[in-house]
This record gives C-alpha cells, structure tokens and sequence, in this order.
C-alpha cells in the first residue's frame, strides 16, 4: 500500500473487525471496497441527479434534505454504520429528489447501485450482512414514519434526545429544527421550556 | 388436493405463474407456502402481541393502525402482492406497537420471522425475489417518509387519487381520512373543495 492510501481503508479494516464471518475475505473486501474521504460541506447528490451510487458511512455524518420551494427541509441523518440508500419505489426512480451534504469530514464506503454482483456471488455471508442491514434499515424507516404520525414535534425532540443524543451536540441546531419540522425560534423556545420543565 | 384446500393455493399459482426465474420449483413453493384465508374484520395481530409473522399479500387489503391514547391511527393500507412486515429497530422491537386489520376477505402467504432458511437455501432465486421486495419495501417507505414531511393532507390526498386510486374506493373514508392525518368531516369538506375545483 502506498502513502497515498484513503483513510477510510483503515476505518473499513476496524469496521470488518467487527463481522468475524467475513474474516476469510477480509483482504479482498479491504481492496475492492472503494473507500471514500469526503471534506465537510460536500455534496454528495444533488436533486435530479441520477442515483448512481448508495454509501455506508464508516466515520461522520451525511444530511439528507430537500427543496421544498425554496425551503431546505432536512429529512435523515446518517452517521456511523448507516446505509445511506435509495431503493427506486418505481421505474421512475431513477433520479435524485433529494440532496446529500457532508456535516463533517465523511469516510464512507460507495457503492455502484445493483453493482458488486461478483463480490456478493463469491462471498455469501456479505450477502447476508446487507440483507440484515437493509432490513433493519426498513425497521429503522418504518418507525420513524409511525413516530411522524403519532409524535409531536417537542415528543420527537424527546425521542432524539434519547435515541441519539450525540446527533445533536453534533449538528447545527437550525438542521435538527428543520428535521423536527419546526422554526429555529420555536425550536429554541421549545429547549428552554424543556430545561425550565427540568430544573 | 383436497376439497378443503385453502383458495389461496390457486392465487399462489397465479402470482407464481409472474416469476419464471422460480418455475423449477414452482410445486415445492405452493405446497410449502402456507396459504391463509382471513375473513373481512379479522385481526391479524394486536399491540402487545409477539411479532411471530409476516404476510404477503395474494388478495385483499390490511390496514396496519396504532392505538395513540384511544384514537385509532391509520400507518398503512397493505394490498396486493405487498409485503406486510415490521423488522425490529433494535432488540426491544419484538412485540407488535400496532393492529393489523383485514377490510376484506384477505389471501395471504403467512410466514414465519427468520423462518424459511431451508427453503431459501434451496431456492436461491427465492431469496433474489425476496430481497428485492424488501429493497421495493423499504424505497416505497423512504418515500411515504419523505411525503408525510413534505406535502399536506389535501397534497397527500391528491397523491393517492393518483397512485392507489382503487384504495379509496375499497376502503371507508374515515380510514382514508385517518390515514391523512384529518377528521372524517375535514375531509369531506376537502373533498367537496377539489370536486367544486375541478367542476
């Protein structure tokens, strides 16, 4: 390996650590993957663009958003060991709606969408890890649709706070308003009477 | 076959008949699949219960809803040739948070979660089937997801005119309604407001 090497190989080496059936393949997984360091602020799609590639965020945070008539409205963050993918829900799928920002410095795994069919033939239990995965990412996505539709926006709050506290000491606090479908001095409002509650 | 065979058999062999990748096998499927008829009203599942199955759908309609303080809130309409299954978000997912209610008669393939690991050993095609479907699933979440977030009811309503149009005529409204997130006479009025529209 040269000196030019991505630092995401490493990251990648510490995450198949993790997975002791892939521990035969270890070396070609860490050649073939493309690995990926992305500086912050990087946009990694923008609407209209065709979905060529899905990622797997090995180290960082990526902001899923869209325009909504001007109007930047966050949809997902993605942070370690989240897939960031878009299954086509039809044929005419095949373009970006959304945009993809980099909070930070993002080393991530990118893939070629319906590529790698060669890796997944010649190593099976990889098969079966992005099959858990994305399984879980429907869980993941079904859950939140349901908290969308039971929760308000100070119970999501709550429910951040808890779920994945480290999101929001990382994240501009006006990205988890607009994630939470609120106005930042709402949002502001909102803390303080959560702290004055809890004081 | 018997007298007594559950006419979902004969639905099975119709939607197998889709998939010419699975016609060597297509015997083993139909007698291997469990095939149920639910009647119109049946409850497949209550808050509470354990999350031992998942379905699909040959004929019929299931409408997945939560219990939030003693209002009944429509998540979903589930119809033909979907996949109704809830993959646990973590480990203290494994209790059903919601009801699954037939509207209709329902055919369905019932399966076992994390069941049918032989079966798909010896299918591999299966599997390929299978896991595009849940990729299908969980696109057609990120875009409900994504909806919910972004448009109003009366958007939302205009969106099902356009994509489910036969779900609205097969389902009371005041299903149609609470699936929208609005009162029964709200969305009459809405209604009312987009035929006036457009006459």
């Amino acid at each position: 390996m040269g000196s030019n090497v991505d630092p995401g190989k490493n990251e990648l080496e510490l995450f198949l650590d993790g997975f002791p059936s892939l521990a035969d393949h270890k070396s070609q997984l860490i050649d073939e993957l493309q690995t990926i360091t992305f500086p912050k602020g990087s946009i990694l799609i923008r609407e209209g663009q065709p979905l060529n590639y899905c990622y797997f965020v090995l180290k960082g945070c990526i902001r899923q958003y869209v325009n909504d008539e001007g109007v930047e409205k966050t949809i997902n963050f993605f942070t370690e060991h989240q897939g960031v993918v878009s299954f086509s829900a039809g044929p005419d799928n095949r373009f970006s709606d959304h945009y993809l920002e980099c909070m930070e410095e993002c080393m991530v795994i990118r893939g070629e969408m319906n590529g790698g069919g060669e890796m997944l033939e010649q190593i099976p239990a990889l098969r079966e890890i992005i099959g858990k995965m994305i399984e879980a990412d429907l869980g993941q996505t079904q859950e939140e649709l349901k908290r969308f539709i039971l929760l308000s926006p100070e119970e999501r709050y709550g429910y951040l706070l808890q779920q994945r506290p480290e999101l929001i000491a990382r994240v501009p606090q006006k990205y988890i308003a607009s994630y939470l479908g609120i106005a930042p001095e709402s949002f502001s409002r909102m803390k303080r009477r959560i702290v004055n509650r809890e004081s």
